[in-house]
C-alpha cells in the first residue's frame, strides 16, 4: 500500500484527513500555516514542517492529496512538488480546480513520471461524517494506488431509500481520463445551484405568505421551521439541500445572521461559460447564478435608466422605499 | 358628426384632448378634479361641472372617451355613464384596462343600446406631437362614428425609414371584436417590457464597463450619453425608448434622479399569466418582471436561506457588503 | 376511532389505501370504475358500491378522504357528500387542488357541519412503502380526528442523515387554517419544478459532453447512470430526485422510452401566477415551467419572424438542420 | 485626404462600398473571389487583382477597410497587409470582431507604425440607403485622418423624433481607445437580441391568441401585419426591428419561408461570457441567447430524464405528441 499526505489543511482538508485517522490510515500532513497541523497532530497525523519534509516522510510510492484553493495556489503547490516526487508518485488535485487545467497539469507532471487525478470531491465539511462523493478522473493505475484511502473517505451510507447501491461503492465514480473528475464536480455543482436556488424561491415565497404586508389577501402564520422540517422525509424534494436549510430554520427561524449575499464560486460560472459555447439552454443555472449577482448588487444603472424612460414617455414618477 | 366628450383628464387624458383641440374639434371635457377642466378650458375645450352636465351638453349621437385607471374607477364611470346617455351612443375606453373587462362591459352596455369601444393607446404624453398609435377592439359601426376623433388622434408621421405605410392610416389598426384591442395593447406592453429591459442590461453594462471597480480589467472611459445618441440613428436597435434613453442622459448622464425602483402596470402581469395558462413560454418578459419586482426588494429572505445553506454545507461566510 | 373512507383509486388512492391496510385500519373503499375496488378488497378492504353505499357503510364520526382530480370532480364529490354525511364528519381533499378553492369548500361544508381537511400529500406511488409527506390544513378538531390515519401514512424512516426528526413526527405539518395544506403543497410543487429542471439541465450538460458532436472539444466518454448513482450518497446533490434519476438510468441509459415532452400539472403554474400578484421574483420557477411548454412545442412563429427580421437587416439565412 | 481601399465584399462590405461610391469617393476594392470585385467595379470602384495589388494602387497615407469575418480571416488579413503597408498607413477593422483582439492586432500593427481602428458597423443591409451607425475605437489621428470616410458611411438622417441630433454627427461616436469601439457594438448587438426576443415572444403570443387550438377561449382573429404595421408609428415601441417584422408580415403574413432555427453570432454570447465574469445580471440577454439555442435544438436529453423522474414518483406518463 502506499504512502499517504495531505496538503491543505483548511475546513475540507481537516474533515478528510481527520475521516482517513478515524479510518486508521498512517497520514502525513502540511500546511502552510501551523494551526491546522498541530491540530491534525493531536488527532493522530504525522506532521511536517516543509512540503520537502512531507515528501521526506513518505515512502514510494507516494500519494499526496492536494486540497488547495483552485488556480495559483494550487499551480504552485503541483510545481513544487513536481521537483521533490519521484517517478511513480501520484498527486491528487482533491479541490474545486477548473476541469481544463488537468490536462496541463498532468502533462506537466507526466514528464517526471508523476501520476495526476483530478478528484471531485462533495460533501462539504459534513463528509467527516457521512463520507465523502468522490468523482475520480486520470489514469487507472493511479486511481487503484489511491484506492484504500478513496475506500475510507466514501461514504459507507445506503442510498437514502434504504436501497443497496447498484453495483460499486456507494457515492464513488471514477469517471475517466484526465479532467472528466473535476468536469463531472463542476456538472455536479451546477445542479446544485439550481436546486438550492429552487428552494430559496419557495421558502422566499413562504416567508411572503407570512407576512401580512406582502401577499396581502393572505392571512397564514406559517411555520417555516416546521414546514422545512416535514418536507425531509417521504416528499419528493426530499434533499441534503433541505436538511440544512431545516436545520438553519430550526437554529433561527428568522436566519437573521445572514444578510443574503451570496458568494458564487467558479463552477457555476464555467458551466454556464460551457452551456454558451455549446449552445446548451441552461435556464435554470442562469437564473441561479444572476440571483447570486443580484444579491451583491445594491446599485443598479439599468435600473435607473429603466425608471427615466417610464418617466420620458409616460411622466411616471417612481415608486416610494418600502420604509 | 357626433359630438365629443372626455371623461379623465390625467396626462394621458391631457394629451388627447390637447391633440384634438389643436385639430379643431369641438370638445367637451370632465374631470373629478377641477384644475385639469380648467386648464383645457384655457385651451378651448368646453367644461363640465359633472357626468350629467358632461352629457346633457352633447348632442346625440354622443361620443365619450375615458381615460381613466383601470379596474374600478373604470366601472363606476361605465355604470354612471350607462344610466345617463341613450341608445346609439358610443363609450371608449381608452385607458390600460385589462382586454377581459372588456366582453363584460359591452354587454352591460348593450343592454341600454349604447356602443362599446376598447381602444389600446400607446404613445404616453408625446403623443400629443406625434400622434397615438391606437388598437380600435369593438363594432365596426361605433368605430366608424369615431373616426374623425381617431383620424386626428393617429400620427401623421411616415415610417421611420421615410417610407409610405402600407395601406391604410399610419399608427392605427382595428383589431376586432370588443376586447381585442386592449388585448393587443397588453401584448405591446409586454414588448414594451422586454424591449426596455434589454437596453438598460446594455447600459447596466456599459455603466460597469466605465466603473473600473466593476470591469476591472478594463479602462475604458465610455460616454453613455455619446452612446446612446449614436444608437439612435441606423443603427439596428435605433427606437423610440433608444431615443428616450438618449435625452435622458443627455440630461443627467449620472440619471442621479432616479433610484431605480420601477413600477409595473398590470399589462405585463397580465399577459405573462395568459402566457402561463396557454402553454407559451415568454423567458424575456418574465426576465423583464422579475427584474422589476427586484428593484423594488430590498430584503429576500431566500438569499438569507441560500446563505444559510451554504453556511450548512461549506461554512462559507457572506461575501462582505461592498460599502 | 373515526370509521375511515377512501373515494378515488387511481394510482395514488390505490397507495395510500394499500399503506392503511398494510397498518392494520380498517377501510371502506369507492370507485366510479370498479377494477381498482376489487384490487382493494383482495387486499382487504371493503368495497363499496356508491358513494351513498360508502357512507352507509361507516359508523359516525365518518371521515372520507377524496384523491380525485382537481377542480370539477372534487367539487362535484365533496357536493354529493355534502349531501350525505352528518354534522361531525370530516371531509378530507388530499388531492393537487387549488388552494384558493379550499375556504369556499370549507364554507360550503360548514353550512351542514362538517369539517374540510385539505391535505397536500407528497411521495407519488413510492409512499406506499416510504410514507407520504403530509401538509394538513384546516380545524385543529378534525385533524385531530384524523390523526391515525395521519399517523399511518407519515413515514417512519428518519432524516437522510440519520438524526431524529426535531420534535414532532417525521414527514408531517399542521400548517394553519383552511388551505394552507394546498397551498404549502403548491411551493412543494413549485420547488420541486425547479430542482427537476436544475437536475435535467446537468444530464443533458454531460448528455452532451458524452456525444462528441456537441460539444466539440471533448472526449469524455461519461457513463452518466454511473455518476447519477455515485451522486445519490454524500453529495450536496443527494436527494430522491437524484435517486429516480439514477434509477432510470440504471434501467436504460439512453431513455429511448421516453419522448422529453413533460407535461405540467397545476401547482407550478399556480404559484407562479400568484409570484407575479404578489412581486416576488420567481425565476428558476419561471425556466422550469417554460423549460416544460418548450418541450411540447414543435413549431414557433415567434422563431419564424426573428429569422424573418434576421433576413431582413443582415440578409442571414436560417442555419441548416442538423438532420 | 487619403487614399482608401476596401478589403471583403461580402453583403456589408459592397454596401459600405457602394454608398461610398455614391458620395463621391475614389475606391479601391479587393475581394478574393472575384464576382463581388466586378460589380463594384462597374458601379465605379477600381478593382485590384491582389492584396499587394490594392496596397500599390492607393497612395500614402493608406486606409484600407477590412469588412470579414471575425477570428482568423481577419488575423490573417491584417498580418499580410502589415507587411505590405508603410508607417502612417490605417488598418480599420469594421467587422464583428471579438473587442479584446483588438488591443493585440493594434500592437502588433504598431511595431510597423501602422495604426489600427476598431470600428462597430450597425446598420446592415440597409446602410447602403440608411448610413451606418459607427463606433469607432482607436487613437484620434487615425480617426481624424478616416473622417471622411465616417462622414459619408453615417446617416444623414435625423433622429426619429424629428429633432436635431445633439451635439455631432448623427449615427457616430468616438468611443475611446482601442477595442472600445467594438466593445459598445458587442453591447449594441446584446441589446438587439433581448429586443429581438421580446419582439418575437408578441407575435408568437399573438399567433396563439389568432389559432383557437392554442388560446382556446379566445376567438380574435387578428391580422398581425396590421398590428405590426400599426406599431410601427407613435406606439412606446415603434423600432427599426418592428419596422422589419411589419415589412415581413406584410410579405407573407404566414412567414412560410422561414422554420425559425435561428443562428447565433459571437456578440451575444461574448457578452454574456462578460456579464457571467463580472457579476452583472443579465436575465434578458440570456433568454435571448437560450431561445435561439432552443430554436436548433430537436431533442433533448434532459427532457428526457425530466419525463423519466415524474415516471419515476408519480407515474405520470407523457402527454402525446400535438401531432
Amino acid at each position: 500500500m502506499a504512502s499517504f499526505g495531505i496538503y491543505g489543511l483548511g475546513r475540507m482538508g481537516q474533515a478528510i484527513a481527520l475521516r482517513l485517522l478515524r479510518n486508521g490510515h498512517r497520514l502525513h500532513v502540511y500546511n502552510r500555516s501551523p494551526g491546522p497541523i498541530d491540530l491534525l497532530v493531536q488527532a493522530g497525523a504525522q506532521g511536517a514542517t516543509s512540503l520537502a519534509h512531507l515528501v521526506s516522510q513518505l515512502e514510494a510510492p507516494r500519494c499526496i492529496w492536494l486540497m488547495l484553493p483552485a488556480g495559483e495556489p494550487t499551480d504552485e503547490a503541483l510545481v513544487a512538488l513536481s521537483e521533490l516526487l519521484s517517478p511513480g508518485d501520484v498527486l491528487i488535485d482533491g479541490g474545486n480546480s477548473y476541469w481544463k487545467d488537468a490536462a496541463r497539469r498532468a502533462a506537466m507532471l507526466e514528464k517526471r513520471g508523476i501520476a495526476f487525478l483530478d478528484v471531485g470531491t462533495s460533501g462539504g465539511v459534513h463528509g467527516l461524517d457521512r463520507g465523502f462523493c468522490l468523482m475520480v478522473g486520470g489514469p487507472a493505475e493511479a486511481a487503484d494506488l489511491v484506492d484504500p484511502i478513496f475506500a475510507s473517505l466514501a461514504p459507507a451510507e445506503l442510498a437514502p431509500n434504504g436501497k443497496e447501491p447498484h453495483g460499486n461503492r456507494p457515492g464513488f465514480v471514477r469517471t475517466g481520463p484526465c479532467g472528466s473528475g473535476h468536469f463531472v464536480k463542476m456538472v455536479h455543482n451546477g445542479i446544485e445551484y439550481g436546486m438550492m436556488q429552487s428552494i430559496a424561491e419557495g421558502f422566499e415565497f413562504l416567508a411572503a405568505a407570512a407576512a401580512p404586508s406582502r401577499l396581502a389577501n393572505e392571512k397564514f402564520e406559517l411555520k417555516l421551521d416546521e414546514i422545512a422540517e416535514a418536507w425531509r422525509r417521504s416528499s419528493v424534494i426530499s434533499s441534503w439541500l433541505v436538511d440544512l436549510a431545516a436545520e438553519a430554520l430550526l437554529n433561527d427561524p428568522q436566519l437573521s445572521a445572514f444578510s443574503g449575499r451570496i458568494e458564487d464560486s467558479g463552477e457555476g460560472r464555467w458551466m454556464l461559460h460551457e452551456a454558451i459555447e455549446n449552445r446548451i439552454p441552461a435556464p435554470s443555472l442562469a437564473a441561479a447564478l444572476f440571483a447570486r449577482f443580484e444579491s451583491r448588487t445594491d446599485a443598479r444603472f439599468g435600473n435607473q435608466l429603466l425608471s427615466a424612460m417610464r418617466m420620458g414617455f409616460g411622466g411616471h414618477k417612481e415608486p416610494p422605499s418600502p420604509n
